[in-house]
């Protein structure tokens, strides 16, 4: 008998439309294939001080605690809410999707009094129900948001939100996992005093690494806790001796995914923050131009839209899961299906990062074209790619 | 002003002798950087699947939980701490050295009601000591013990360890980091219930993998428990549903770490495991002669010594860290240096995996020849190389 792990390795090349992984350029994979070296030698210690460096400019901040988290977005969250809530701390997290739930669900892990405070999935979070429902829990520690909404496609008004949460004396914790990189990220200037993302979206790299920034206040709280950490693995303490004081071994750094989120950084640095932004901002343009041709909803509210996460409704009469099987297996293409309430019944499209091109709205729409088509969907061909091409030209002359 | 980030990576080629990460073979760095799929690809699941066959061969198990967590070995020991250990919960902890002191440390962080019993640095567990230790205290959930302590180089004997937990009605977590495909770790035949490893040291590849096993009994204590388990990242129950039943999304897997981890394993078995361990064992061999011959003292009991690690004392008038030094920075090699109670007064050799060759044993051996020897050490030149090889001589005749 023979295993199928005894073949070689041969991954399909698919065209990443869903909410991350996005497709990772061959000049970072490349570099994440070159030697392995220790992660206390001072070689490793340049490359670390690199990717601190950009990933500062990337989040607008001088602050010195800006590293990547050995583990993928969640576990960055994770240690967002080990290092700063300690037990029976009163926190409150807006939830307008999956992942302020997720949000919620961690904080009360670490130990928090959870104050829940909801929103529509589709809508994003009000500022001024915000400044509300923070009179009615004062002392609060602090506030979860997430500025980006993977599963809903909203994006809220983070610089609005912190400035309420900070009339309110708490610390401003903001979920920037598909939002950096691809919008507009000011910790300094907003006041963001924890921000955590991911490096399988708007940067580029493969998942396996979660960029954190944290201010000087919110480090301060870390630093002071009267209680240990809860992780010892995400103990912000100890890992700033490792990335930015004394080099004090705390986990064995995973070198390679270092080196890719580097040469992903980088390439971010020579397109220029700005135009990596309005890449995503225009691609995103013509998706939603092409898919409402299509006849499909948006279901983030207008105004309120991501650039690189677009939800759409999956039509009436029309099985979710078989036309993300044909889209992957007859034409290489993977977008994500709805999560929690929007399961089965909307589609996600990511243009993140690499997968932000032009070319990959017209595959996609073209092939979403055909398959709806064929399941019965009425369809005017080509509409949906003209429509798309006029909203990007546009977007060119503005 | 240029930044050091503007320019392209290249990371000097090491020989890896330290305590991990281990040389990677180019085919592991190959497979690693093939395209990125999705972490919900049937495509990717099959990859996930061949990934925890080949671990199960690994670890000598049928324990279905196999699987790699997504970070690295520290984030292991927190997830075996985190699932089984509820708050309040009595848990004992063997430890002679570094990694037994962090398994300590994080079970606390557990919530645990910690015991520790304490061997001296460079002496394995003894079954006996802990056989009356926990008869002091009855009723214990689990007991932690580190099979190949990686801060001394002793290997303890997990069978009668295990026998004897089992005796007091505990749960048995071993930590298998730097012994996993280095010697031999028999899960099922020893009775061990929770087991982690890490991908850098004897498995061959980069830093960034977690494996952990957990027999059916650890399984259902996890299932049963009556608390959340304090850490979602690395909650069992939820990386079951995603590795081994419904796929139902956790977290984004680090996709191309699990191409690595799937092709060192298969390197490993296509040199078959038990060669695998001979030739760790091998090669100490030579190093061991070696370093005897040169006058220093192994700091592991006789007996009790690792094979994948080992560890000597910094001669008297030596200076730890300029000898590390001149090694990296002269002759491209890598070794560590003492951690705790061994800080400055040891060194860490390793010859895990694709390091542990021949060659690296002369290299290693000729290099510190010559600079202790500048360095006003008294060196009969050669010496040190051929009881090098007439212990691997003698090994190959066995």
């Amino acid at each position: 008998m023979t295993s199928s792990y005894m073949t070689e390795l041969q991954p399909p090349q698919k065209v990443l439309l869903g909410p991350g992984p996005s497709t990772v350029h061959p000049r970072v994979l490349a570099a994440m294939a070159t030697p392995v070296m220790g992660h206390l030698d001072p070689a490793f210690f340049q490359v670390m001080d690199d990717v601190c460096e950009m990933l500062r400019q990337v989040y607008h901040t001088n602050n010195k605690m800006t590293v990547p988290i050995s583990s993928t977005g969640t576990g960055a969250m994770e240690t967002a809410c080990a290092n700063v809530i300690e037990r029976g701390d009163g926190v409150l997290i807006a939830r307008n999707g999956y992942f302020g739930i997720r949000l919620g669900d961690i904080a009360e892990r670490c130990g928090a009094t959870v104050h829940l405070m909801d929103t529509p999935w589709g809508k994003p979070v009000d500022p001024n129900m915000l400044r509300d429902e923070l009179k009615k829990h004062p002392g609060l520690k602090a506030v979860g948001v997430v500025h980006a909404e993977t599963s809903t496609g909203v994006i809220s008004e983070v610089k609005e939100l912190v400035d309420v949460i900070h009339e309110a004396g708490a610390l401003a914790i903001v979920d920037a996992v598909t939002s950096l990189g691809g919008h507009d990220v000011r910790m300094d200037d907003w006041g963001i005093d924890v921000c955590y993302s991911a490096t399988q979206k708007c940067l580029g790299a493969p998942p396996g690494l979660a960029p954190i920034s944290l201010s000087e206040a919110a480090m301060d709280v870390v630093v002071k806790r009267e209680s240990k950490v809860q992780s010892f693995y995400f103990n912000l303490k100890d890992l700033e001796s490792y990335w930015n004081q004394t080099r004090a071994y705390h986990h064995t750094s995973p070198i390679n995914m270092t080196y890719a989120l580097r040469e992903s950084l980088r390439m971010m640095m020579e397109e220029g923050l700005e135009n990596r932004i309005q890449r995503h901002a225009k691609v995103a343009a013509g998706l939603r131009a092409g898919v409402e041709a299509l006849g499909l909803k948006l279901l983030a509210e207008d105004g309120a839209r991501l650039n690189p996460l677009t939800t759409m409704s999956v039509p009436d009469g029309i099985e979710d899961a078989k036309v993300r099987r044909t889209l992957l297996n007859e034409y290489d293409i993977e977008i994500g299906g709805g999560l929690g309430e929007f399961a089965g019944k909307a589609w996600r499209v990511g243009l993140m990062g690499e997968s932000a091109r032009e070319r990959n709205v017209f595959a996609l729409l073209s092939a979403l074209e055909t398959i709806l088509s064929k399941e019965g969907y009425e369809v005017a061909f080509g509409a949906s790619l003209s429509a798309a091409q006029r909203a990007i030209a546009t977007f060119d002359k503005d």
